[in-house]
């Protein structure tokens, strides 16, 4: 059983169907990339209306226990998450407040500066800034999972450093394996075993490199190099997959409404547009062949276990509460 | 013991101990009177911190029980009320998302016509227009007191005859006792006492009158008058009692952003500004002589008893459910 620790898009029964085939028993959406408190709000309402709409298939979790009991119903369970903190609308009161409506994973800032620290595409990252720690605190206090992964080097150490909870870096991969600005340093990986957080390996393109994007094997032989680098209790599964993504949806999250010019996010000038997902994992179907391929690559069924689904019930258990 | 239907201003520590000594056990507050979706987050968010810091003293009540067991703790309990459906920015699903954030009790216009209904002060009321509908259907499924204090005589009928559950007419008084736009005909009381709403008589001088206002026992004798309007079962308090209001308060509550012109509210060219609380009542302590009050007007201990709490918190147990 996988626990996929990101995906974004737009959602359907189709999909919660296809994540059943694949083996999927939680997942954590993307309700947001550059929205505002209210544009949040009206995110958290759509994903209730498809909920009330497909609970056979799927529901919303709010507690480690949830997803254990949702999956053991047969069904998807799905933690509301926001690739921004935007939705924040620079209050701390309404960190409590989105909690309390069911939002359990916050990545600390998107592809820009925000108003808690730096993100990984900033030129120069001055850390966590005031706000980001009172934030911070705050998600420790009410349950809600600290995420690093758009976010700078500097930024992402000081808040493993901040974090009373262990932290998450849902959708990346190892910088030293695939160098790219989103993926993580081994410092900020070693910073992360300590503190007992998980990194969610990814199976985008543009982060993880046509090499491990090839085969199953060579994507579970870079999971294995994580594990190296990591240690095997920090090494979870965040694939990054988009559903229904069109270049529109692109533009959104590459360009929100802070720049008229170009911006290709983890894409680049050379390759631009939309890029092919792996060779092995053309539909989300096939992330069931992960299971077999971490066994090729010498993983012991505990071990797997853990990199699968294990690692990331740990952490949400840890940061969520009873 | 006593449930005042609404109050607004600054709740203070200082207020909750003189809520106490006027042997008040539950209030509804205001949130907020013309404030859109995020400024009413905002007013949550400050009521939390309000609770967190004065939690001996008050706590916010979500079911009829929590009420009960916070009087019992020898605290005040506080359901969260909004004067106007502009917190809802025009959407159906910010009813629930707002019911999980505690809100029990929205009115559905204030002084002004909105996208629910019109407000007692219109020229003409046209009744509950579609979004009206649809949001006291959500309002009944949710958990949420409809609130037609400030309604206008056709929408208020209207709203009583489509809620399926008990409605409310938190802080008015009768119009055939002291004429006023802002009090509710004897047709509207009728049918409110066959819906099995509860009307809290209001002891706010521009819409009590003189008369009512110059003694306890001349108001315990309204009220009685509106028991034989209304019934024995249909009748409970709503002071409309504010707490630290200014000249700037009053301008915001009559005049929000609407207008650059002046508005008098409930009161008048006459009486523009500020009236003097009624003279058995400089002080919220004093709401503590309305049980001899009533008993000195007739009424038995029973009837007594459902006049100042019972009666709200049987319409509380039908709206919020268990």
């Amino acid at each position: 059983m996988i626990i996929d620790g990101l995906q974004c898009g737009y959602f359907t029964r189709e999909v919660f169907e296809e994540l059943k085939k694949g083996d999927v028993g939680a997942v954590t959406n993307t309700l947001g990339f550059w929205e505002s408190a209210v544009e949040s709000l009206d995110a958290i309402g759509q994903w209730r209306e498809l909920e009330r709409a497909n609970s056979d298939v799927f529901a919303i979790a709010r507690t480690a226990t949830d997803i254990e009991t949702i999956i053991a119903s047969g069904r998807v369970a799905v933690l509301l998450g926001f690739q921004n903190a935007t939705l924040l609308d620079s209050r701390i009161g309404f960190v409590e407040l989105f909690a309390d409506l069911g939002v359990r994973v916050i990545q600390l800032t998107y592809n820009n500066q925000n108003d808690l620290g730096a993100s990984c595409y900033e030129a120069h990252d001055s850390g966590l800034a005031r706000f980001g720690r009172e934030v911070i605190n705050e998600m420790n206090r009410v349950g809600i999972v600290v995420d690093c992964s758009h976010v700078g080097n500097k930024t992402t150490l000081d808040a493993i450093k901040h974090s009373k909870k262990p932290v998450a870096i849902t959708h990346a991969n190892a910088d030293s394996l695939f160098p790219h600005k989103r993926n993580k340093t081994d410092d900020v990986l070693h910073a992360l075993r300590d503190n007992g957080g998980v990194i969610g390996c990814a199976a985008y393109r543009n982060i993880t490199g046509d090499h491990y994007c090839s085969t199953v094997d060579n994507w579970c032989d870079m999971v294995k190099r994580t594990v190296e680098i990591a240690g095997i209790d920090h090494v979870g599964i965040g694939t990054d997959r988009s559903h229904g993504f069109t270049d529109r949806d692109r533009d959104w999250m590459r360009k929100g409404r802070w720049t008229r010019g170009v911006d290709y996010g983890a894409g680049s000038a050379a390759r631009p547009g939309k890029v092919p997902p792996p060779d092995w994992f053309t539909n989300v179907r096939d992330l069931a062949k992960i299971t077999d391929g971490l066994k090729r690559a010498g993983f012991s069924q505990a071990e797997s276990d853990k990199i699968t689904h294990g690692n990331w019930l740990r952490l949400y258990r840890d940061v969520f509460g009873a």
